[in-house]
């Protein structure tokens, strides 16, 4: 019996190649390169500077490409991830997170501090002291307040902004600027341009209050894939997008790219057909996270039209087929668009890198799980 | 300012050590063998095999303390995770899946077969092909046909077992028998009793069908966590449970376990309190993937009452606290017990081992993403 051929898809998505051992993530290299070129090249012509989140790709490489189109440096969500990425090479690192820096986790945060341009996030006196105690002896810590613009997650309300900064500089911490995300903009069309504007707005108010705290900011970064481009004017001086690289289902939706876009699939094979009007693939929640819900479906299977892949388990994929349509068939290969590439990336200790439909490397996930 | 102290738990529920850097897995050792040791009795005392499913652990210390307490040997999820443990010195494996052996899977199966004593899943003649393919020149592979009793998965109907048998042997395959999975007994206390009922009434009815090929069976196997005691009886020889070595809140729910039988937390850090009535975890899907629902939460965390872990991020997670409770502080430590152990050890590479609260080793989670 011959090896099985991969199914044909819609224009744009990626062709898994034949004989491919699946589960994989494989990304279109011409996709990516178009995808950071163009993120870079909009928020550059609004004077901002570019510091992609390196949490999506957790990849030396595709940072490198960043850096090459012209990024400033990289944003990375733990101390883990950025030790990963000071190990190969970037010097200009910010953690833009409210990092905890208790226990050994001190003596790392110094170590990278010594090593590179080092800037963390921070929105607490506790946290600030702790950082401040990780820093003694050494240059000042480069450190940003985040505010709150709306995602009422982490960071402090815009006008305490000024008096958090005098604190951390107190302790003698260097106070950069303020820093947000605008992660309530993700759920429609609408929250997005409203969580933009929250954006801009929140971090004009926590400039002020900085100015009036007597500082003057160096640094007044946000954008995240869905608002960058929108929110890339006054005060904003960075932007921080970070799943633009690979775009996904869940982008298509919220109408910011098209699935032509989109630079990364899991590859599955069809493993049984045993049950009718479904086949079940090697793909479950270790493959794909459990990204979506049963009304959306878990990811987009464009080669079989109609088809919904409506329930996961570990290791397996339940992808319902409508009748009218053939079934592939046990040992096909299909490309899943997953909803949500970052959890997915975070699975996979390397990707399968295609060109024209055939792969032409593997490249390592090299901050894959690096979660502290 | 001192190192902050790890919260007090409920009684049973693992005490995280103080500065401990986290996101963290953690196991108590002690409740680990308790729960291999019982489930290993109760099945033996049955007259039952036990061949644990390692998808759970992934550990080949864990599994060696499975073959210690009885187990005739384990049942592995994909080619990669039995490879691991077959490096790892066990020789008796069987692969529960219906395996894909096309392009250089059919190797990789061939070098297994001729190192250990192997066992694979199938549940079509295209999947029985290419498993011959694989073994072709070497001694008969041992399979078993895949029936499925109601989950609706992978498996053919009971009367197909016989005649899949007989196109298998004509094949060279050497059929030992048949196998099932009750997934449809997780849902419920309810369905569990119907499941574990349905899988011995639909490995009997498959036994039956493969007699009536000609075939002796020599295995029948069955069980999972949810169903292992009560399934345990004629004509299944052997039960494969994987979560019962560490259970998890969906356990404690499902009535099959007490909250004190979990050996598996996940130690998270609060990083902010900035918003009113929550605090933020540094657990996001990456740490706990995305197991729950904005209904139930995404996991339990006893050691604040009334809290409800309500929503993730990648990297952050939200704990809503009710008003009249102490809320954390910054640099907390907490214990959160998972909605489902096996995505969760699947996210990191290392267990932390505790024994009475304190950390008394690492362990490798060595088979973690060998997802194919």
């Amino acid at each position: 019996m011959p090896q099985r051929t991969a199914w044909e898809t819609e224009v744009g998505i990626p062709r898994v190649p034949e004989g491919i051992e699946t589960p994989a993530v494989c990304l279109d290299l011409a996709v990516v390169l178009a995808n950071v070129r163009r993120m870079q090249q909009a928020l550059s012509a609004q004077g901002l500077r570019v510091r992609p989140h390196v949490k999506t790709h957790k990849s030396l490489r595709i940072g490198r490409l960043q850096i090459d189109a012209g990024a400033q440096g990289i944003t990375a969500a733990t101390v883990g991830e950025a030790e990963v990425f000071a190990n190969g090479g970037f010097d200009d690192i910010f953690i833009a997170y409210p990092v905890w820096a208790g226990g050994s986790r001190g003596k790392r945060i110094r170590d990278l501090h010594e090593r590179v341009s080092l800037r963390v996030g921070f929105d607490s006196i506790d946290g600030a002291e702790q950082l401040a105690r990780a820093a003694r002896g050494a240059r000042p810590l480069n450190v940003l307040v985040e505010i709150d613009c709306g995602a009422r997650r982490s960071g402090v309300p815009p006008s305490e902004a000024g008096p958090l900064a005098v604190a951390a500089a107190r302790l003698g911490l260097r106070v950069l600027g303020v820093f947000t995300y605008a992660g309530h903009g993700d759920r429609s069309p609408e929250a997005r341009l409203a969580a933009a504007n929250d954006e801009v707005t929140e971090l004009a108010r926590a400039v002020e209050s900085l100015r009036r705290a007597g500082f003057v900011e160096e640094e007044v970064s946000g954008g995240s894939t869905p608002t960058a481009l929108l929110s890339a004017r006054r005060p904003v001086t960075e932007s921080r997008p970070g799943e633009y690289v690979f775009y996904d289902q869940n982008k298509v939706a919220l109408g910011i790219c098209q699935l032509e876009d989109v630079a990364l699939v899991v590859a599955t094979t069809v493993v049984s057909t045993a049950v009718p009007g479904q086949v079940i693939l090697d793909v479950g929640t270790k493959a794909l996270g459990r990204e979506g819900s049963p009304d959306r479906g878990y990811g987009h299977v464009p080669a079989v039209p109609g088809s919904f892949l409506r329930l996961l388990n570990e290791h397996h994929g339940y992808l319902t087929v409508p009748d009218e349509v053939t079934r592939p068939r046990v040992g096909d290969v299909l490309a899943i668009v997953p909803n949500h590439a970052c959890p997915i990336v975070n699975l996979f200790d390397e990707y399968t890198v295609l060109q024209d439909g055939r792969e032409v490397d593997r490249w390592p996930i090299d901050a894959r799980g690096r979660q502290r």
